[in-house]
């Protein structure tokens, strides 16, 4: 087996494009207008602070957001945040905060909180095994919580949401880790998003939060610095060391989401196109392909599936593997075969996997 | 001004050796052995999982040390770690920790740490204004405490220890995040010794902890996971989506170290040679040029120095960079030169940078 060029549909960090990782390359050696590696550039030289603030006005420009929202580039991951959210706005609240429960990540995000203050799980999924997403009909939100907390993707599951949950007059908070910037959001109706890059953005090492500048004020003065979202915001994430290098490749990024892809409603076209192909061919594979998630809730970002039995799918991923098609075991605690296809993940690439699919169930 | 070919002489991130940058080039492109781009391995591949277990094994055989401890990569930076430390060791204290506060960072790691808990200033050197560090007739540490805290090096000051301090009977916690790696250092004299990559092991954005074991049975039950030495212990820095990049960089540089240069007592050669260098330059200047730190305590890291004005300094400055001697104005909060020497950095470099340093002084 020639390990050689292969495709990375991992759940994450997923593929970059191509003219990216061209441009990662060189700056390894040298970013051309300063002279410097990439690697060995500071933190608090000018260019690095033109880079974030470009980076800063790329993303609101992306979501079309004007400036009452702050852009910080922090550390920890997702995981980080779903401590990082309740310590901000949850301590000394009468209220429970209400959060979603609807799959393996949000599963998290309730647990982490719980240990915070109080919360509220607005609807579980638990009970159905996670494969469907809760219709209005099941939710009721109370005007009184502090924010309102959910995830828009659920990456084990392949469950997202195709509208914006909660109310107007309470905080919306999402954890969009796994489909921020791969399609318009309405960001303007949230409070407070957070989204870690190794999905859609770049490598893993950064978090992007975008954060209001009303939700701000809430934050309790006793937080150390590196907890506090004041801090990054007044130092434009330049608090303490930034993962200048992640951050750097997040920018390579928007430029091709603006410059190459044309913004976020082509990036979603594209996305769509790559998502409909694999859920047809699932759809008409006479049950030897079956999705998992109820159709209204599929993603678009993680096509997960299963075969007829165990073994049939253990067979599909070793000769998967040996034809280039790298990560499309599902997550070890759900099993099954999944196929992320991030922004940087091309649809001739998707193409090929259906070609492989295709051949598969044939033989 | 061609920026092209630039020295880094910032104080970090510093410059990485060129065969770990060349290795890092190729990678960013394809892993030869994986056949994916570093930016896009899972970091649940088994290829990561044993790429952290060689990086584990690469630093405790350069430290000499035996497997009674854990090696971590955390994100953060060492401002996590003035948090971390003692949110984990403190709570509940009756005796304060002790620290000393010897410069810039250590006086940031005394101010994180007075929020958490008790602690005592053993030594300041503040009121004489960071020149030297305490001798051991200065300094009386107390069996009751539940650490003692300092940092090895002053990144801005330019101080270095050039011995251990405290005692054995309390865990020694020591910030190395300047000299981590420079040098053989008696790590196994230390309980807890941190230092974030970008000096001299890698690109900002990953941290190594280095614990003993019985350190991490004194973490209290109700940390965030994140926040929680023993959850990235258990999981061998894979609790949640890890650096994978930065920890593959440090990695390369370990293998260097190991390889290339053989060993950290050869390093600590090279890296005494390149300060030996500029000092000696400094003390035979007549004046011209004035190192900061007291002699006894100068860092082989980070060469301070004044010129005569802040103009002479600015015009030093100016030229320097026109010659491509990048990084070399002092730290925002005391001024004046600061020529960082980190491992990446050459001889060949160091002396170029001498050549300039007398030309200019003949000039």
């Amino acid at each position: 087996m020639n390990p050689r060029n292969r495709t990375n549909f991992s759940g994450g960090p997923g593929v970059l494009p191509e003219s990216v990782l061209q441009q990662v390359q060189q700056a390894i050696i040298e970013v051309p207008e300063v002279g410097l590696s990439i690697l060995g550039i500071s933190h608090r030289s000018e260019w690095f602070a033109a880079a974030v603030a470009e980076l800063e006005n790329n993303i609101l420009k992306l979501l079309g957001l004007s400036e009452n929202y702050h852009v910080l580039f922090l550390q920890g991951g997702a995981t980080q945040q779903f401590s990082m959210v309740p310590m901000s706005l949850l301590h000394g609240k009468a209220h429970p905060a209400e959060y979603l429960h609807t799959g393996y990540w949000s599963g998290k995000s309730v647990a982490d909180a719980s240990r915070q203050g109080p919360i509220r799980v607005v609807w579980s999924g638990a009970e159905s095994g996670f494969l469907r997403l809760p219709g209005d009909d099941e939710l009721s939100f109370a005007p009184e919580a502090p924010y309102i907390h959910y995830v828009s993707n659920e990456t084990v599951e392949g469950l997202q949401f195709q509208r914006v949950l909660g109310r107007d007059d309470v905080p919306r908070i999402c954890d969009m880790s796994s489909d921020f910037l791969s399609k318009p959001c309405e960001a303007e109706r949230f409070s407070l998003i957070y989204a870690h890059a190794q999905k859609n953005l770049g490598p893993s090492g950064v978090t992007v939060v975008l954060v209001r500048d009303e939700l701000l004020a809430e934050v309790p003065d006793n937080l150390p610095g590196f907890l506090d979202y004041r801090s990054h915001a007044q130092a434009h994430s330049n608090f303490n060391t930034p993962p200048v290098f992640a951050i750097y490749v997040v920018l390579l990024v928007t430029r091709w989401l603006i410059g190459e892809i044309g913004g976020l409603a082509n990036m979603a076209r594209i996305n769509r196109a790559k998502a409909e192909l694999l859920y047809k061919l699932l759809d008409s594979s006479d049950g030897f392909y079956r999705g998992r998630a109820e159709s209204r809730d599929r993603s678009t970002m993680n096509v997960a599936f299963n075969l007829r039995s165990p073994e049939m799918e253990r067979r599909f991923l070793a000769e998967a593997l040996a034809a280039g098609f790298s990560g499309l075991a599902g997550h070890r605690s759900v099993g099954g075969i999944r196929a992320s296809i991030y922004n940087g993940l091309t649809l001739p690439a998707v193409e090929k996997l259906a070609g492989f699919m295709e051949d598969f169930r044939r033989s």
